[in-house]
């Protein structure tokens, strides 16, 4: 498989660049072909505005954050920066975010990337509205056969990641990444690898840290997907994208739009 | 009172650019005093890092972000950018975050905003940790009498966000940004203002939009804000920091930490 691990970690003499390294080995091994996008060595741009389309803008002329991505997309004018992580993902077959989680989310820079590469055209905007079709997301889209998994590290315990911890169920803080931002392209999302509590990993639990990761990476083909539902094949009410009265009657917010 | 908002859309001519400037001049009208961090007129750097310090570093000491931050903040060598923030949020009574959902969360430059203004000694990593107090957070921490909200504008449809909504809740989306970040130094969360359908918004739906959020502002001192939980009142077992079996029992998620 082509594999691309998008990272965003700012030191690489930490827990995530010392798992990176160990991801890439161990993927590699196993005959893959790996790309790393290094988002901190990178330099990534994290803010999108103007400057994302390299043609220049008629004087006056308002920025429009999607119209002016479609428009840079589809003529060919996007910044290389821009371009090239496209490209990388359209080789990929698997693509793995790895960061720290920051304030219950993925860092700025690697957030950054999400907005600038998903261009509009690319990863939002696409294929027809109608009564029985609201455009090719949610299971369908440019990513759909390709796999996606996260890699997340915490400060925190995993008892305050737990269904009655104070922080929220860590499937429920990742379902805006997970569902929002893998599973909208159409990418197949494998359940996470969460590793918990990181000022306090001695060389006994980073070894076990390493096999847990080994074998995730071993089943990146094989593993089940999150089962999450298909927006276009009949659950969910066209256009008001609700989960028809008769699919998981009595259940709502997040779970509910997992199988 | 003295207002705060932080503001992230990249053109001042968008709905997001009137609703700035309807929300100031109202907010000034009734007497108070307001700052605007504009993020992207600031050209705000988003990528937390190294530099983030102005002290040179050691040869060869790795960077960590969180005891980097601490000490950086406990020296009075934050980037100066960083420090004029701070200063903002302690002069503030009340504090706006401003911003379109993108990707189901904040732009990447107001997560890094969070991200490098949030300073360890500051926002988190304060108070005692025992066997009763986990920090001072939660409720508690440098933000506590201090109060926020959040005003969104979504691209989606009121429904998508619905309790059964393809998108998940609008209130489960928020939570990782409401409760993690700004329940979490202590601010008191005002119940969101948030504007769906942004692409179809004429002069008649932009004169009720205005009324609302006028409303929301002239009550930024009398609203109750969203009852979350405290974490060192009791309610919770320390330090696994999980719900009280007594407390909402047979309770989980997100909601469960809202009485």
């Amino acid at each position: 498989m082509n594999v691309l691990i998008v990272y965003a970690h700012p030191e690489p003499r930490s827990l995530n660049g010392s798992l990176l390294n160990f991801a890439v080995k161990r993927l590699e091994d196993a005959g893959h072909s790996v790309q790393v996008s290094d988002l901190y060595a990178m330099q990534w741009k994290a803010a999108l505005d103007a400057d994302d389309s390299v043609v220049d803008r008629l004087a006056g002329q308002r920025f429009d954050p999607s119209l002016d991505s479609r428009r840079a997309f589809e003529q060919g004018t996007q910044s290389q920066d821009i371009a090239r992580e496209q490209e990388k993902l359209r080789w990929a077959d698997a693509v793995i975010l790895q960061f720290p989680l920051w304030w219950f989310s993925m860092p700025a820079i690697l957030k950054g990337w999400v907005e600038r590469v998903y261009a509009c055209g690319l990863a939002y905007g696409v294929g027809e509205h109608s009564d029985t079709h609201w455009g090719d997301r949610y299971g369908e889209g440019a990513m759909a056969g390709k796999r996606a998994m996260l890699v997340v590290t915490t400060g925190g315990w995993e008892s305050h990641y737990s269904p009655r911890g104070i922080n929220g169920p860590i499937n429920d803080i990742l379902f805006p990444i997970q569902h929002g931002i893998l599973y909208y392209p159409g990418f197949d999302v494998l359940p996470p690898m969460v590793i918990y509590h990181t000022s306090r990993i001695d060389s006994e639990r980073y070894t076990e840290v390493c096999d847990l990761l080994g074998q995730r990476l071993d089943n990146l083909a094989n593993t089940a997907p999150i089962p999450f539902r298909r927006q276009n094949t009949g659950e969910y009410v066209i256009p008001e994208l609700t989960l028809r009265p008769d699919i998981a009657p009595g259940r709502s917010g997040f779970e509910a739009h997992r199988k």
